[in-house]
């Protein structure tokens, strides 16, 4: 059972079959709750869990982990198109650590600096390490971009450069040497995740479906395709557009970078799908931005498979690792 | 070092210095913070984490603390005079236990059906076992009860019967029989406790400061004493006005009963401020809502000490115990 069937399963809201209230615009499963605020504005609400030794190393950097705990809340904020307002931290520690405090609240000032988001409230406590954050943002009544927009004929579009992370914790773990001329890059892309919050917002109105990359691109892909209105799409990816060539300069063999693209979790990158219409807006907005924007595929009306591999030759294969469950940890680094 | 000098330390906003952005009304420091709505309403948003073994006892009831996790933030709505709106949920286990799953969903929902409150959000991870809540309320714009209100000349008030979860809690740690005939009153009020919300929505106008008490009632009289303007407050507690009666009834020794209704935790009653000229008022309050209201003191201008008990042989006397500190542990029970 994995972390969403779990979340379904057990927490699907017993009022479901009442009208919704006023408030709710949108509740459980997509990259935030939308709640209405009656003043042209929705409220966008998301929560996420670091635990130590699951989410993060023991021995972890503090300053590090501060920024990256708010970057990972907010990459969902951009997934909904939102613009961050506050946050909320909830922290437990084995104990008062005065060092490790002054680092941890470092680095995470300095990311709710960066992209404007306010420490409104919070809880500390003793136990063992592991943190919540909940964001707060705004996105205008009714643009947000949902999970669930998807439409047959869409191209599909990574930002970024999806793989960094998992090759940087295969460097931290002694998997890939230190010494790999990609090795500083992808470590800052495991601890320093971007939030991809200009691109997310700008994306109001050209993108059709949008969420952030936690769980690896091929794993989020699905949670995507798997909220598609009936009759359901199936991805079609093409291989020889992933944007694989940056990692092999770096120095990762090509199936491990190819593993990395394609299931490696934590880059927050945002994967969204859009008209073939946009292209050429899309490719603007990414030179606009300063951000590579790679257009890897199609949704196409559903087949036997929900993802199909297009590989550089022609031949059609099917994706073997569908991502990382921090729930059931289906996949473990290196 | 005890959690709020942790949280005020360490996590002071670097931008406080910044006019507050006009979205924020309140931030850290009081039960909730306030956002503004600009519809003559304000959210108000608060956090807390329940940690196996610091909160709850491992092996705990897992329905009576699904039940438990939601009031005790709904408690922090309550204590700003909001009424419920949504929640998020942050859930890490150690394993996916079914049975255990169910059950704790059951309280939840049992507690969030009860009080209007909706789950929006959450998420699922594994690791030791706690949970953090997010829960969001509405207040209408300036209307919100806040800590920082108290006055010299106020009354000093509590809800309900503070004391019986600390008494609840030696019951089942075996430190008080269970033969008791206060035993399976004091257990509910540690297993199930009820936000107050309809009190602290009534109590909009009248009462001039309000927090909940969950960290036992002096404890908590300290924050609100703090927060309060200058020249400062002294509180006179009157110890024949406490309700201490119904604990004795009930089987307590007196000692014991006087401790733990002044510094027992997690009763989640309501203690507030309000003028001489609304006794009456909220005497008739209390009738109509079914909840006992004690006048137990009164705020004078500052003294030598923040609080000081008035016995009922006249005599002036220091608490000794001012609460328990979720972080510090400065108490243990029994």
């Amino acid at each position: 059972m994995n972390e969403f069937a779990l979340i379904e399963r057990f927490f699907a809201d017993p009022a479901a079959h009442e009208p919704p209230p006023s408030w709710l615009r949108l509740g459980i499963g997509d990259d935030a709750a939308l709640l209405a605020e009656e003043n042209g504005w929705e409220t966008a609400i998301t929560c996420d869990t670091l635990v130590e030794g699951r989410h993060f190393l023991a021995g972890t950097d503090p300053e590090a982990l501060g920024w990256k705990a708010l970057a990972v809340n907010l990459s969902d904020l951009a997934a909904m198109g939102a613009v961050p307002t506050g946050f909320l931290l909830a922290l437990t520690l084995p104990e008062a650590d005065e060092p490790w405090l002054t680092a941890f609240a470092r680095g995470l000032f300095a990311c709710a600096r960066r992209h404007g988001a306010r420490l409104v409230g919070g809880d500390t406590t003793r136990g063992p390490r592991a943190l919540t954050i909940t964001a707060l943002g705004r996105v205008p009544a009714g643009e947000a971009i949902l999970r669930s927009g998807a439409r047959a004929g869409d191209d599909l579009w990574v930002s970024g450069q999806p793989g960094r992370a998992a090759l940087g914790l295969a460097v931290r773990l002694g998997a890939l040497p230190s010494t790999l001329p990609g090795a500083r890059e992808w470590i800052d892309a495991l601890d320093r995740p971007e939030p991809r919050l200009a691109l997310g917002c700008r994306l109001r109105g050209l993108a059709h479906a949008m969420l952030d990359v936690s769980d690896g691109l091929l794993g989020d892909l699905r949670h995507l395709l798997e909220r598609s209105a009936p009759p359901f799409l199936t991805a079609e990816i093409e291989v020889a557009r992933l944007p694989l060539d940056p990692l092999v300069a770096g120095g990762a063999p090509p199936e491990r970078a190819r593993a990395a693209l394609l299931s490696g979790g934590d880059d927050y990158e945002l994967l969204f799908t859009a008209a073939p219409e946009s292209r050429d807006q899309i490719l603007l907005l990414g030179r606009e931005l300063g951000l590579p924007l790679s257009r890897i595929g199609r949704l196409v009306p559903a087949t036997a498979h929900p993802m199909v591999l297009i590989e550089p030759d022609g031949r059609r294969t099917l994706p073997e690792v569908l991502g990382y469950d921090h729930f059931c940890a289906c996949k473990e680094y290196p």
